[in-house]
């Protein structure tokens, strides 16, 4: 990769020159909370992403290495993008986020009983996520999901 | 305010509707780390935010009430930003931000000792510095910084 020219050696700068739009955490929330994986997952979201941003965004992702590309085991026409540990080190960022969403916005459509578990035990949440995540499971949805996990443990 | 069409009601959105841009949070870090006040002062910081842009995301940081502007006491020419709790609720974000910088940049400008220092008991640093924005100092700079703080507890 050509070294670009970087604004300043802020960290947080840093963050912003990565994934700092209106978009990309989109994509990593789609993986890190509801398991989607193909291109055509995260264009059905709700934000409605248009295929070009989404193109883009993808690309700039990988990138940055935050994000790999693999072939589909099963449909060789699609392909499979899922994190990387830069990208699964993103997820502390996502739950402060949703904490910030959840906490200001007064039509959030965040469980509020998810937002208080995470906050309970904050620390373990996160390294239950970014072990989930990296054995490819998700928040909510499929069968090794964080919510499955919770509760084969009660 | 006029009710504005919102993509979702997923929490992340919501924050990314309010701040996510390549430039708000460098004026929120500018605030929280660096004790800036006034346009002038972000307008100097190293990534050059140029005056449309700087102006543009003043306006918009204060729509979504994260930042509040009053008159300078001194100076009636200008005016001074501060953080509404609002804002200062993003502080847990900038935090996480920082971290994941200062992992993933090899030529990062954040000091590492820092780094450690919030990263040894995140929980209680945080809430250190949201107090110290709270009464108008900031991370870094001024007589009144958590550095400071923290060099006076020894």
């Amino acid at each position: 990769m050509k070294k670009q020219l970087r604004r300043s050696n802020c960290p947080i700068n840093f963050g912003l020159e990565a994934f700092g739009d209106t978009w990309s955490l989109l994509i990593i929330r789609d993986i890190v909370y509801f398991g989607k994986k193909t291109y055509g997952d995260f264009l059905r979201s709700d934000e409605r992403i248009a295929t070009n941003i989404l193109a883009n965004r993808l690309a700039q992702l990988e990138r940055h290495g935050i994000l790999v590309k693999t072939p589909h085991p099963i449909d060789r026409r699609k392909e499979v993008y899922t994190l990387t540990e830069k990208g699964i080190d993103l997820i502390p960022i996502l739950v402060e986020m949703a904490n910030w969403g959840a906490k200001y916005d007064p039509d959030t459509g965040a469980p509020q009983e998810w937002i208080a578990l995470v906050n309970s035990d904050k620390e373990n949440m996160i390294r239950l996520i970014q072990d989930t995540v990296r054995e490819g499971g998700s928040v909510f949805v499929g069968p090794n999901s964080v919510i499955d996990r919770l509760a084969q443990r009660e």
